[in-house]
């Protein structure tokens, strides 16, 4: 949550010059973001955000990232939109660093989702699935099974140290997940992290979706074990059958779940769940030096897992 | 540089509701200012800065510091407008923290300031010493000779660590500024801490004066060797006398400068050069756990001290 690299007018302003974008008024770094440097921009033109991308993001991966906001912008999604510069280029280098002049989105993230928020989610969720399936570029979702078994063996000898037992819950929980894991439902460009913090609304009206960085083809319904995770539970992670059942009916009325998938829901919550277990447990054990940022609570996510664990039929999400 | 305290959408919203501003439809907190939590809300009227207030500010100064804006802000200096809530009140409490909504200012703060820039800042400082004769309260400047003995005494066992001797050179100038430090100069509302990130330009124009947590009471004059010290030099710290000549040319033309004014010039800067020399010690003998922002070198302003030191006559900066 901070600005790592500093940019200052003379940079700026020589960066601006290559773009048909106006002459910089305005120029704040924003504290948004935990592993880039964002700066807010208004010009004589119009607003922009200006990511430079620190040592965490993969060089190779961004063009990706910034080619799928593209494709999902074009097709009518509250995604930035990557602006290209007078010879057509979108990803530059400035300050040393990766980066890219965005479009601004107005908006708000809600700390708490209301149902009717969380019924805008599974409409934008679902258009966006329909949207990216004419997006033609793949990533894999390195932060799938073997991503979770990578950081489940560099977390195992120190889990005990947050939750008596953890390690050894971790190990049955990958074990159970890796034999059943679905095959074959239908998969696509999907987030893959979209947390409320990640989604501006005005009223109940999505006004924003950002944070790509996660960005990659997979399963659609992963996307909504991941909302589900990430929207339909309480501060004191009890499960709000409300906002589920109004996420999964809005999706579903936008892009038809299909029979498997459906039946899928439970163990992808699961999955999700220990998605975000693990990669809260390796940053609570391995705190960056100097972060600002603390680390989140990775038992938020065993609590939630240990309740997708105990759900038998899809339909007890909608109940 | 950073956003410590967090403040939710709806936190925001029952501290809008108090106010007579419109609705939130952008909260973006941002990494402007070392000490405070800053965001910048955009709402359906107008936009904004929200500050909290952190520790490290006395909640006893606040009332000085947002009255000292306002009264600039209504005698015409772009300062930033502390606004008042439907009871109006303009000081809050939010997320357990001191806090104020105060005008937004656009314009950029420049890096490398040109001589018009310097022009430009004499003159709206003297139009701000004016403006600022008519305030009616008063703080006493902390960091001024009484402060600096206190910061010397502080870092005295452990200057010698930054540079052999440092200690004795900082000993004796304060010993020689407090044998002839000047009293009876024309005196009053002062910021105090007026570098170029202070101020935002649109181009040569000035639309902004920001951060006037420092402001106090004290000589005039030593608002503008605080200014030649940050503006008036290059980034290998020598000096730039056709930015100093512009500066005090401009600012003599709005606000005419005394004999007396003029000929302690040398000793204020001395005095100025010492003050962010000591601070920077402090900071820099004393890191703050956890902070992002690298503390600044504090012999940058040994280098401006000492060529102050060697001015035997104020006409030497505006040659």
């Amino acid at each position: 949550m901070a600005v790592y690299t500093k940019v200052n007018d003379q940079t700026l302003n020589a960066f601006l010059a290559t773009y048909d974008v106006g002459e910089a008024t305005s120029f704040k770094g924003i504290a948004e973001g935990v592993e880039n440097s964002n700066y807010l921009l208004e010009t004589t033109k119009s607003r922009f955000i200006l990511t430079l991308y620190e040592k965490r993001a993969n060089p190779e991966d961004l063009p990706y990232f910034l080619n799928m906001m593209e494709h999902l912008a074009g097709g009518g999604i509250p995604s930035p939109l990557p602006i290209h510069d007078k010879s057509g280029k979108a990803l530059q280098t400035l300050a040393g660093r990766p980066a890219c002049l965005i479009s601004f989105l107005s908006g708000v993230s809600v700390h708490h989702p209301s149902e009717n928020q969380c019924a805008a989610l599974g409409a934008m969720l679902a258009d966006m699935h329909k949207v990216g399936q004419s997006f033609d570029e793949s990533r894999p979702n390195d932060l799938s099974l073997e991503g979770w078994k990578e950081l489940a063996t560099k977390t195992d000898a120190r889990a005990d140290e947050v939750k008596q037992g953890l390690a050894a819950e971790i190990r049955a929980e990958l074990a159970a997940l890796e034999a059943a894991w679905p095959t074959g439902l239908p998969s696509g460009t999907i987030h893959a992290d979209l947390f409320p913090d990640n989604v501006l609304f005005t009223g109940d009206t999505i006004t924003g979706v950002i944070d790509f960085y996660f960005g990659c083809t997979d399963m659609l319904a992963y996307d909504i074990a991941v909302c589900i995770n990430s929207w339909c539970f309480d501060e004191d992670h009890q499960f709000l059958p409300g906002h589920a059942k109004r996420l999964i009916e809005m999706y579903d009325a936008h892009r038809s779940l299909t029979p498997g998938e459906i039946q899928a829901l439970p163990l992808l919550c699961r999955g999700a769940a220990l998605r975000f277990l693990l990669t809260r447990l390796y940053d609570w054990l391995n705190p960056v030096e100097g972060a600002v940022v603390n680390p989140k609570n990775p038992l938020d996510y065993l609590k939630r897992l240990k309740f997708h664990q105990q759900i038998g039929d899809a339909a007890q999400y909608v109940v």
